[in-house]
């Protein structure tokens, strides 16, 4: 069953048919709960047949879920992370019908969405990306730290009796010798959950006596941004925190969070921090 | 005349209400047009009393702000950059009434909105931010590359006769140097209007001439993402393009867009590109 996709009077393409077939759509809510989604986001999962959705690559606020299926209505189907990457559940479904899968943020930040895409074409899939707000940019804009002086990123991961990654680190010195800032991701563990901001604290002042650099003092100021899944989408302040790793490390607040170590700070970054 | 904000029954927090006063909310449309905008982005620009909007950080395509009033049902004044930059007319406003600033992309990202809420929060006006789609996490997710892979972001600025920078490439040759990709946004001129791809690459192969490292050779391949502004957002397919310099010297492909610089692909990423 196929159907010529419309236009409107101006020439503008009109939301998707229902009634077409074979297409995976990738639609972001961004970085709060359901009212994160764009838009044309929402005209899409109206438009789509079957909608699933996943919950690990960021955490989606309680009842987010919920919510969504009331404005769009129709029921959606979360997946675990072995349905995502098995692929089977998603493409299976494709094939025949306009299939969209929800996810937190913005899409194709996780590699898993990237994975998807390319085996949802080579099955002769088409793939529509909806973007919405992201962690990537959404921690830069509310820090008002300066984009351009950001280096690499990187996840902080937890460290176990066993396994204590220094790639964190590694990065954060890198970028500081280049005067750059660097926005940490902090782990989500499937059993441990999301680390809270305490815990990436005390991580880093270990990392500290591992490297030896003198980058990640007791005293040194990181900008913290926490519980970010109710915060700033909606417009609330007072979730961002300049503190010393000390301070965070006795800190009550919240995951989702991010941490962001500053190089040597501007005058107009300075001046916002101090807000 | 001031209010008590409500919450619902669940205990989440109601729209800003629209008697409330002294409010700035710089409300994101994302990398599109009016539909980028996210549901609580929506409800923000229904609840504030005056909206204004700017269109110099990035741009608007051809509608948006016409578009957007319907949706809201009240007039949005477009302001010139002068005005917003000058942030009188904004922060006059905002001291009594609650005041929203539509702009482009995600809020913040700009040094302008950062100065503007510190100017504002000085005043004791509260702000809001509504996050959107921004290209800093749309270009990493339409490229397939990887967001851990990128290093420091830079802008290509127009060469002049008399004003030729080479910071662009410093840039570029330091990120290779250390495996990373690179996210080339292009130069918006007052006069001269948002870069060509094809000028772009151009200034590029201009500049190896200079720097001689032999990274932006003709046969180098890069990712172009062109006509962002119509294109990854409404989910349609065909504007990206990996290609060689020489090749983009003689492409028509339409600004806006940004140019991504890749270092040595991993092999998801040469997959992802190759589709």
């Amino acid at each position: 069953m196929e159907t010529e996709k419309g236009t409107t009077a101006d020439g503008r393409k009109k939301a998707a048919s229902p009634r077409r077939t074979g297409s995976l759509s990738l639609v972001g809510i961004g970085i709060s709960d359901e009212k994160g989604i764009s838009l044309s986001g929402l005209e899409e999962l109206k438009a789509c047949e079957k909608i699933f959705a996943e919950s690990y690559t960021n955490l989606l606020p309680e009842g987010t879920l919920q919510r969504l299926e009331k404005l769009i209505g129709k029921p959606i189907v979360l997946l675990s992370r072995e349905q995502v990457e098995g692929e089977r559940v998603l493409l299976e479904s494709a094939v025949s019908s306009s299939v969209a899968l929800v996810v937190p943020g913005d899409p194709m930040i996780a590699t898993t969405h990237v994975s998807l895409v390319i085996a949802a074409k080579k099955k002769g899939i088409s793939v529509r990306i909806l973007h919405a707000s992201s962690i990537l940019s959404a921690a830069i804009g509310e820090s008002g730290l300066q984009a351009y002086r950001f280096g690499k990123m990187v996840t902080l991961a937890y460290w176990r009796e066993n396994y204590k990654p220094m790639s964190a680190y590694d990065v954060i010195a890198e970028n500081l010798s280049r005067g750059l800032h660097t926005l940490l991701l902090l782990d989500i563990d499937e059993k441990l959950g999301p680390m809270k901001p305490s815990d990436a604290a005390a991580i880093l002042l270990e990392m500290e006596k591992v490297g030896k650099k003198k980058i990640l003092l007791p005293e040194t100021k990181v900008v913290l941004l926490a519980a970010l899944t109710r915060g700033p989408a909606h417009g609330q302040s007072g979730k961002r925190n300049f503190a010393s790793l000390s301070e965070l490390c006795a800190s009550g607040a919240h995951p989702p969070a991010v941490v962001l170590i500053p190089s040597k700070l501007h005058f107009l970054e300075e001046e916002f921090l101090a807000l």
